[in-house]
């Protein structure tokens, strides 16, 4: 939420694309999915475009999609370390889960990813819907909603406090007196919760952009609240321009009732743009995919997305009812998005299932380089977004599209940077004072 | 323990050296403990030398060396990942610990950079032994020797587990029929133990290699059965040839004991080299580096190792009277290598920290490269070791010398290879067969 004049743009990587038939596609190479050359490949492709960041989500489990997931290789945070070294500029945000794993080790992991990037890496915030992944960590059942919220507060207010226990100048490093770091800017935590005692300092000085970006992706009632207190950049799936704005504005009233600033968050909906030289031809691209859906596969992944098992359902019929949102453990908002589009009851299965195929509910746009790029303006001008998440349907192809075709008339159009103006992640994302809670104390650790 | 004509090496590589004044020499450039370009230099150096593996220590704390402590930088399977772009064939082997962690985002993040390395990486197995990690974790003292090793052994079982239940050829790619894995080769592993839950599958496909190679660095009695169970390759500080020998014949008894053959597991003592074109010059060079140590540091050092505290105690004195072995919960072995140092009483406390200056207890030899080599053969013919754990003291510049001047003689002798014969870190090991105990197995994963 700002009043800048410029937008920001995060790529969202998945494999060989966001749509799910895009492996199986002749524009993709399917075997690409287990190649580490491909991924550091993409990271380049963004920073040729000057875009803010690139982003990996993640999962705990394999899922019931087993035959047809690609997206299970590699580890974000370890895939991201070998894409910092194939580039310079380009901001580069993993997905790390809240409920299964403690915060000195998460700390320590993004923060080497930070030192090993000069300071790039960012943290997209999940607390794990999936009762799969819950099952891999002696949970059974999904963790109620709320439940994984509050331990998701404690964990973020540990981590930040951790980030903190190294002030800027701790490492001294002078051979001559044989002090590597200044005790005295050196702090313990001394953290004392309901679900985490951790003492400190973390094992890693302070990176070069202060700590990593904390991005955030949930969009149910606490999954705002929490954006709302903590993150700096949200991802959302929004449809229509008017849900955009009402999100926008929802957020934007937030961030400022936690007394924050409204530029203190940057909200980038999700956008699946299909390229072509012209409209007809861009709608046929997309169509090319959609054709190439599995029914099989996506039965499986809208019974995991609703929580309801659709896998013996007719495709040619509308959706069963479902039950009332405040019986559902999991993912709130993608179950909501999901119910409102089978609302009046006249989308069949095999319908709904082609509409979710290109992004799995964010949405899919299909059109000229321009009729894209007037798209983003649209939205970035009615206020309903400080830029976007753009979700190549495949790649390499679809972000090389994007970054060569509708980068440079919004650059031309002066919505968006030509140059990188800054070194850190914090940096491109207009965030750069980030403050330390420890700065000047003296405390028993400097003993 | 093998009969093997060659013997393996592995470069244990830190900061700027392992000497802990490294870092205040000449023969150093101490800001480089920040730069990943470093660490990636170094794996480069290792493979210009056919070493079969670099390997990272980690810990969990900063300790109470804060002000000295220059290793604290990077988590070590990011910092791996970042190195495994850099180079193609050497072995890259972490540390992580069974203590604060839990089986599946271990096992992930190890296939992770088994992934990105096309199956180099290798785990350190560490039960950390010290209370400030473990205040890190929400646990108060040291946990017990026997509880960490007990942990230990489940969690080594399920991660083996989950490292199976992926079948080789379970990736199918194939677009045609959209079927990315084939599900009855993708097992659930269902782990029901005392102290870890875990469904499985693990989501990432199995490796190159299988799955990473088991490496251990304990030497007390548990250590020593849990390397003989579980390990592949041991890494040990041994200090004179007699004590090498008689540690090597204790742990090939106890592998065969386990029902394994005596080359299924590699010992590597640990040697810490500093080389020079005669031996006085070499002498004079191990000299240079201790004058530069620092006494409170290795105090501080000191008293961590034994869990006594020394830092009020003369420089000048022999030790205080240590307690029994039995009652350390700490790092046992390193516990007794000191205290039969200081046995006869005739060490002041000065005197001791000089002697373990180079390697923390491990075994320093100043010489000329031919001097060297004829040391390692001397302990690989007389059945003290299969290889050995590389510590140069300062970096790179050590790890080039004994890259470009010792290995060329080993090479000369017979007795080190002279090219990659194998693509994976467990085939420079010259241990490839490594089974899948889910191999053809029918469960309900495949339904
Ligand atoms: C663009 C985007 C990316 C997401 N990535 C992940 C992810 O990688 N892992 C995950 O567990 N959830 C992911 N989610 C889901 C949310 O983070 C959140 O967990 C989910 O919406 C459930 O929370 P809620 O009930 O608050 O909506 C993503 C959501 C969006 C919109
Ligand atoms: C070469 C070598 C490297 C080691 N690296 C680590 C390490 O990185 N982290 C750690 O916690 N312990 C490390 N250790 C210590 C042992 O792994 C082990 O934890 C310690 O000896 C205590 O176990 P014990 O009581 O069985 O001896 C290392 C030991 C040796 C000989």
């Amino acid at each position: 939420m700002s009043q800048d004049s410029q937008f920001h743009l995060n790529a969202f990587l998945m494999g060989v694309g966001h749509h799910e038939a895009a492996w199986r596609h002749p524009r993709t190479e399917a075997h690409r999915v287990l190649d580490v050359a491909h991924f550091q490949e993409l990271g380049r492709i963004a920073e040729r475009g000057k875009l803010d960041s690139v982003f990996f989500a993640d999962g705990l489990a394999v899922g019931p999609r087993i035959k047809h997931n690609t997206q299970a290789i590699f580890e974000p945070v370890t895939l991201l370390s070998a894409i910092a070294v194939a580039t310079e500029h380009v901001g580069l945000i993993a997905t790390a889960s809240t409920s299964y794993s403690d915060p000195y080790n998460l700390a320590r992991k993004f923060t080497s990813l930070d030192h090993i990037s000069g300071g790039r890496a960012g943290w997209n915030i999940v607390t794990s819907a999936g009762a799969d992944e819950a099952a891999n960590f002696g949970v059974d059942g999904i963790p109620a909603h709320s439940g994984r919220y509050e331990r998701a507060e404690e964990f973020v207010d540990v981590t930040l406090a951790l980030w903190d226990s190294w002030e800027d100048g701790a490492v001294v490093l002078d051979p001559e007196t044989g002090v590597f770091a200044d005790p005295g800017k050196v702090h313990t935590i001394d953290h004392d919760g309901p679900r985490f005692r951790v003492k400190g300092p973390l094992n890693s000085p302070r990176s070069a952009q202060g700590r990593p970006l904390l991005v955030q992706a949930g969009s149910s009632e606490s999954g705002k609240e929490f954006a709302a207190r903590y993150a700096e950049a949200v991802f959302t799936a929004q449809r229509t321009l008017e849900q955009g704005q009402e999100f926008y504005r929802d957020l934007e009233a937030r961030v400022v009732k936690h007394g924050r600033n409204a530029g203190d968050l940057k909200v980038l909906p999700g956008i699946v743009p299909f390229i072509a030289d012209t409209e007809e031809e861009a709608k046929a691209l997309e169509q090319s995919f959609t054709d190439l859906i599995s029914p099989e596969y996506s039965l499986r992944q809208l019974s995991t997305m609703l929580g309801v098992d659709l896998t013996k359902h007719s495709l040619d019929a509308p959706l069963p009812p479902l039950p009332p949102l405040d019986e559902i453990q999991g993912n709130k908002s993608r179950y909501q998005l999901v119910k409102d589009l089978a609302a009046d009851g006249s989308l069949t299965v095999r319908q709904l299932i082609g509409l979710l195929g290109g992004g799995r509910g964010h949405r899919t746009f299909a059109g000229t380089p321009e009729q894209v790029a007037d798209e983003l303006q649209t939205w970035f001008e009615q206020g309903a977004a400080d830029g976007f998440n753009i979700m190549p349907p495949y790649l390499p192809g679809g972000l090389d599209d994007f970054v060569d075709r509708v980068v440079p008339i919004l650059q031309q159009r002066g919505l968006f940077r030509t140059e990188y103006t800054a070194t850190t992640l914090r940096g491109h994302y207009g965030l750069t004072d980030v403050g330390n809670r420890f700065a000047g104390a003296v405390d028993e650790a400097s003993a």
